[in-house]
């Protein structure tokens, strides 16, 4: 089994005497997979239906020659030029009725039927060529479906739009019970007076924007599967896409049972000392999507990227430490955005394998080392395998797309992130020692012992059931903010929380009661108090925030109170028994502290031993994979191991082993 | 004479069976009003000339069966989307071209003939149905006019502008003398050549964004008259629209002369202390758009809304004690928006009435009992009569819609709210102890002891007479930046203050020179310093903000004066006495605490004696309406009566007693 | 000589009787030069061919009669409304497709045939009637060239601009590699794909922005130019067109060649103490522009503007003390925007020599002292001349739009403010008491005994060997971000720094390294921490920010290193002795102190001793111009003069002269 090591490759942005010198680099550097033909569309097909593949087949040739494997495009991503000079139809709508223009990427209406022919005789023509290739390990479909654009208001959206409500809906009567148009007076005639939501003198209808929402995931959905299937026609070689960490515009669960291999594209803030944390849980979402199976790290940051306002580099260290990290979570490859730093472009200051500067480089040094590091690892075998094994959990956290749209529109409760809600329980869960997959609620939950749904606003009857039936054999945790609405985004009357929910955690919620921040007559904002919280379960006091409810108890312990304001007294976090488990529900947001309280609680009634520290110091990622313990030092602070094994990546023994800032082992336990 | 109690009523949300729960919850709650219709167009029309009123109808008779009468609106307000579908022309457009769609609500151009010429037809044939139905109290034109579109910048209300300025100003050349055109090549040979201020290179002419905020207004109000028109051919029952509080877009004083009663939709941050200060001043206005009669609280929350960024639940009590001021300061209804909250649409986390949760609920609780109160208190005659009694007062603040969008265009001598300048003085004057009218500067004043003229920055000759002489029988103080400008925004040359001004207070302004933070090149901006201020009339010391002035004294004295920076020493707070009078003048915005010593001061001066508190503690207002002293405890600690007389409430005697927070008493004085 | 004293004077504004009352007051004043016309097209053409000059034969008759010069203006820079409405393609569009309005000003695109053609025609009409006119002394070009509207977006510009890449490329293969095209797909297969950068899904091409910039500067010169010409066909009398300071649109170094003097806009802002800093760098520029000929300060504000956020009057003095600024580095006019306040119009609240209040102010009494004093000065003669004079520097700091526009691009290594950096570098050296010129680096730059090259980002080789020749005789200091790329954008490989500046500083630069604030998920921005640095050179310790780099010295002398994080021990500052002179290289921005004594250091490097400080206390600025040293103190405190020589404006001996906040003193030197 390998662990994949390489990058996007764009030898057309170079001369031809530099591909030689490329393919020398990567065979010091250990490369082993090379992504090629992302962004080619317009030099494979420089005018309408005049193709060049020469250049292409000389660079595969070359990679295979040398080695190593590729990982080809389908280069639909960015059309050229003259596809919006001949069809302006194709280019892009906002909501506010701009057309888009060439002279980025990715100007395309997903809708469009003009750019799903042209991509899919692109892709034909593609997969004539190179199904049989030497060199060709994967298929790459597109690129990032929906980045920059993921929702298009145009004429051609709105007709396709249309046609997707017809299908879903049937009769226009059933739109117009299910989107509420009784209400401000929206009620439409016939499907023909509906639009896409463009910009409207206010609020405009939930449900329509849930519906767009869904209707431009199933157009991108679709773009990729039209492309899949020609490939598929033709080729037996994996297909994937790659994704975008937790990109809201693409709902994940849908496309991940489309790919072969999950892979993903992610680029943590060097700058932000949570980063760690956060990429933990971008990781634990790719191992999750694909049900556990190794993923691909498809694109990092050799150092700095060049898109954010500032462009931190990556400290000596810090590239290789997150490699592990995604290694540690499962993924069985770890490549770059881009092998070869561009002269020129919107990324030539974005870092790359090759830096600018060449190989007399920091950068490059540490591109080699890591190379070679992940080449030893690739060749161990039985106990101390890496690829290909699997990350074992008992926790999990639910996450549902419908919920992050619907909980995120205007004319909310409060706003919210859905993001920051989930990552406040992620890193509790993690910082307790645990490692954590991402569900559906409709998921088989069985495996787990512990599933958290925080914030799961928007669920079907079978998700309020199937949480509420966990809660019999496990430790169920409810977050505020669950089950408030149905499907269509209508509100489950009779206190919120569907009926099987209410009995299995003996809670009803009578109102909500958010913190706010004074906003007098639109003429200020402002950031909202936190709330009082007092409870054992949560360390005695804490603080909440973010949301708050008047929460009924009918059948459930309280475990800690509101503290102060209208709420005061008010059950804040509730637990019930049930057989064979428990029922919990915490009406808001516990700030971190409080909250690593209540997280240690709930893993210790979901019977979850989490495992004694193995360090003395430093801000240290433990993960198990495999047979091994990936140990990650992210803190300044030096780290001393605890553990009794064998470091495989300098066979030193690890008890007493240090581990300076980005200081990475892979410990194998000595066998007790 | 009753105190109307309840709410926008939208059946065609719900089921049929519902309808009778609702009569019977109407009935629990004390319901004696409830508004019908608003959002009715697309079910009353639902494809163009194709009516259904039978619904209606059963609502209506649903209601009379019950007891509750039916204030009954046109329906007009937001059109359905067949009428965007075949008439896109009536779709209102942005400044930046942007032509809105539907989806939300109100999405019409209130130029349009074709909208309003459906809208017409609408109401005709409401009218002609309804006319005599029995359960009809009050009839409802459109809603909210001017909220989310005020003003639209397409071609058909391009062209509306044109004919509005031909009729305002017959030749070009006056247009051209008027709006100063000479300056910036801006000269117009013909009115085609004139458009609506859309989009430009930089600062618009200042007098065309005066004269379209005029137009628009008027665009609104000719949609209201056409269909108060069409009501009133057939009709004897009282009509109105509900207006917004301090609404900027519309000049309700233009607005008042035309309804038989005022209404008002108001919803003061439950999250902000200043709430129950600001919604003093909201009601303060509505009493004296109808010239001191009874008013009708159209819309207030019962507790959260949805469209603040954070929506604060009320806290209990909260509700009832805001209720009770709007009654305090003049109201005979106290109505709400909704009846049922939605399950559905852009409003269902807007709280109703009957809450989500259903009537187990502290909400419902609290509904009940103010509808109780409301019905006993109604019942109340003589000297204990509230419905129907008017509040008085002898101090009026000025206002002018002129002066509101004037003094807050761009390219002014600094950036001024006009309604927090309005806000801080009658806040001063309230806390002081007195009851505040709004008036227009060219009303009579000779009702009052005290006038108070802020900002009044756009005046007309008239208007600067008005004042003046009322000086001369009065106290007028006038505050900084007033009369700058004529009613063509055309500057008041020789010294600021239009000449009879002058004489009236004995000074002119030299130059304007409020206080600014650094702007280095646009690449920064930021909060002004406040000015030091000294004066025994401000309690020696204070502090000045937003705005000040060179202030030249020809014949008053000097109270107060700028204590730092260029301005040291100059005039801040001057006054002159006249043979009945005084005349004050004040150059820029004391902070609050001295603000309220000037207050007192003037108000002193005026031989107004400020009422002696009524209570100890709390955070009390305290207003008279008819025999009765309302009071009511805004703040967190408790205040305890010091007066002697009878809690109409509850019938108990008032001294001694205790007012939680939201506690409220209305108390008849014993007779002396 | 004469020191020009006035402003633009807009008649047009006012009835016929005022004018005579204008003369009359300028007369008092000492109003030598007024600008007539700069906003009277509209006047005078009002209809399209239908011209009417006689109002202004009128108004240059009556200023001839009363001896005032008149520069006189084409009155081209903003079109009358019937253009828009007869020719709508002339007015510009933005690059999100919005088409601006008439109504304000300076509504043209400046691609737009049919706009050239009617200004040129409307520009032959006015030089045909007044060239022989007696009041000429200066032809006025339309008026500050790019302000609103600089880049223009339109289908009309859109040919254009691929017209002028067609000259610029020749074969559309050419411009692929320029722009790098190959990458993100952007391949261009004929010039008629290429558009403007118009809104597209994420950043566009850089150096399609750059080219576009260069085009927009470009198209404006033309614009200029066609003007001139006309001009220069018939008239001897000098021509110019009036800058706007530190103007990023505008590349004055090319304009500067165009006009006959130099003239400049600028508006310091009264409320922030960086102001007289910050003009002091202006002023420079202005005189560098001219080569180091006299200019004219053609636009000042009298007190405030109105188009700040909060507009600062300016304080007693403080117009007079920014007037000799002025003069004192190079000015041979002082003239302001405008003579009468406006009464109606934008600009209204925009200060006038002749305020809205009159005579009997302040301000007018300053206008009356400050042209009563410019008279006397420009009487002097001999070693006591004022006008004509040149001021004498040694040292320059490098100026290029390129690297403007590029650095400050999206998508680069962090978010820099290309003036604040160029800033910086003119205040430490101004504050160590040398007067600073601005250069091009292709320049001449033998004069010189010190060059600073901050951020010079964009370089060609030519540049590039410049600077590296200069250190073999001078000594050259070159900031961060130097060198980069080359015109084209693309990157110098191989470590950035072009070659021979690596040779001269001995240093070259492995990877950029910004501090930057933590970007969770862009769900938030901060302001990075700033680096600690080390070195004597800095006064010790000190703090850098804004940039970073890992700096390799391969033949130079570390003065100073950073302090802490990845970058701890690197080199942050260096110098190369060479066999004249010495290279010096700073990869960072050190905060004022630092950056202080950084400059004494490279000042006493470069042989130039910074002259004695003349005064004690004050915050003073000292300039020599011709044989006079002027002293302008812009401090709250008051300086005392140490200097042994006469006050040219008193007559008094200057040692021990005190000078209080805003005075002026213009020292001519005892004799020694």
């Amino acid at each position: 089994m390998t662990i994949w090591y390489g990058g996007d490759y764009n030898p057309e942005q170079w001369p031809r005497e530099i591909w030689d010198e490329d393919v020398r680099l990567m065979n010091r550097a250990g490369v082993s997979l090379a992504t090629v033909g992302v962004f080619s569309w317009a030099r494979l097909e420089p005018r309408e239906g005049d193709y060049d593949f020469a250049w292409l087949d000389e660079v595969l040739d070359l990679l295979h020659a040398n080695g190593v494997r590729v990982d080809l495009a389908t280069a639909t991503a960015s059309p050229p030029p003259w596809l919006a000079l001949r069809y302006p139809q194709t280019l892009p709508v906002t909501e506010h009725g701009v057309r888009l223009s060439v002279g980025s990427r990715q100007q395309y209406c997903p809708s469009s039927p003009v750019y799903r022919q042209k991509a899919a005789e692109l892709v034909r023509r593609i997969v004539e060529r190179y199904a049989d290739h030497p060199a060709l390990e994967l298929w790459h479909v597109n690129n990032e479906y929906g980045c920059h654009v993921s929702h298009c208001y145009c004429e051609v959206s709105a007709e396709a739009f249309r046609d997707w409500l017809r299908a879903k809906y049937g009769d226009v009567e059933e739109l117009n019970r299910v989107w509420g148009t009784a209400f401000w007076s929206q009620r439409y005639d016939s499907f023909t007076e509906v639009s896409p939501p463009r910009a409207a003198p206010t609020f405009r209808n939930p449900t329509q924007l849930l519906d767009f929402d869904r209707f431009s995931n199933d157009e991108l959905l679709a773009c990729y599967r039209a492309e899949a299937a020609i490939i598929r026609d033709r080729s037996a070689i994996p297909v994937t896409t790659n994704f975008m960490g937790f990109f809201k515009a693409v709902d994940y669960w849908a496309w991940a049972r489309e790919v072969d291999v999950v892979s993903d594209d992610t680029y943590p803030d060097p700058a932000d000392p949570d980063a760690p944390a956060y990429a933990a849980m971008v990781r634990d979402l790719m191992r999750s999507l694909g049900g556990g199976a190794p993923w691909l790290l498809m694109e990092q940051a050799p150092s700095a990227v060049n898109w954010r306002r500032q462009n931190a580099a990556k400290a000596p260290g810090q590239m290789r430490a997150w490699s592990y990290q995604s290694v540690a979570r499962g993924a069985d490859g770890v490549l770059f955005f881009q092998w070869r730093q561009s002269a020129a472009g919107s990324e030539k200051f974005h870092s790359g394998l090759v830096p600018h500067a060449g190989t007399d480089t920091r950068l490059w040094r540490e591109v080699e080392q890591l190379g070679s590091e992940l080449a030893a690892l690739s060749v161990r075998t039985g106990a101390e395998a890496i690829a290909g094994t699997r990350v074992p959990s008992s926790v999990a956290i639910t996450l549902d797309w419908d919920s992050w749209w619907a909980i995120e529109q205007p004319a909310a409760p409060t706003d919210v992130s859905y993001l920051r809600i989930l990552f406040a329980w992620h890193r509790a869960l993690t910082e307790s020692g645990v490692t954590v997959d991402f569900v559906r609620s409709d998921a088989d939950l069985s495996g787990y012992s512990l599933v958290v749904a925080p914030a799961h606003f928007t669920a079907t009857d079978a998700q309020v059931a199937n949480l509420a039936a966990f809660a019999q054999t496990g430790t169920l945790v409810v977050g505020f903010g669950t089950a408030v609405t149905d499907e269509n985004l209508h509100v489950r009357l009779g206190g919120y929380l569907g009926a099987p929910l209410r009995s299995a955690l003996g809670v009803w919620i009578e109102e909500f009661a958010p913190p706010a921040a004074p906003d007098p007559q639109n003429l200020g904002t402002g950031t909202p108090p936190a709330l009082a919280l007092e409870g054992a379960v949560l360390g005695g006091a804490g603080a909440g925030g973010v949301w708050a409810e008047y929460l009924r108890v009918e059948d459930a312990e309280t475990l800690a109170t509101f503290g102060d304001g209208a709420l005061s007294g008010w059950p804040a976090v509730t637990r019930r028994a049930t057989p064979g488990g428990a029922g919990w529900y915490v009406a808001t947001l516990p700030e971190p502290a409080a909250l690593q309280r209540l997280a240690a609680a709930v893993l210790l009634d979901a019977g979850i031993e989490p495992p004694a520290p193995v360090t003395r110091g430093g801000r240290v990622e433990c993960v198990r994979r495999g047979g091994s313990l990936f140990v990650i030092n992210h803190g300044a602070d030096e780290a001393v191991l605890q553990i009794d094994g064998t470091d495989l990546l300098t066979g030193a023994p690890t008890s007493g082993m240090r581990l300076p800032q980005h200081g990475v082992a892979i410990v194998r336990p000595r066998e007790v």
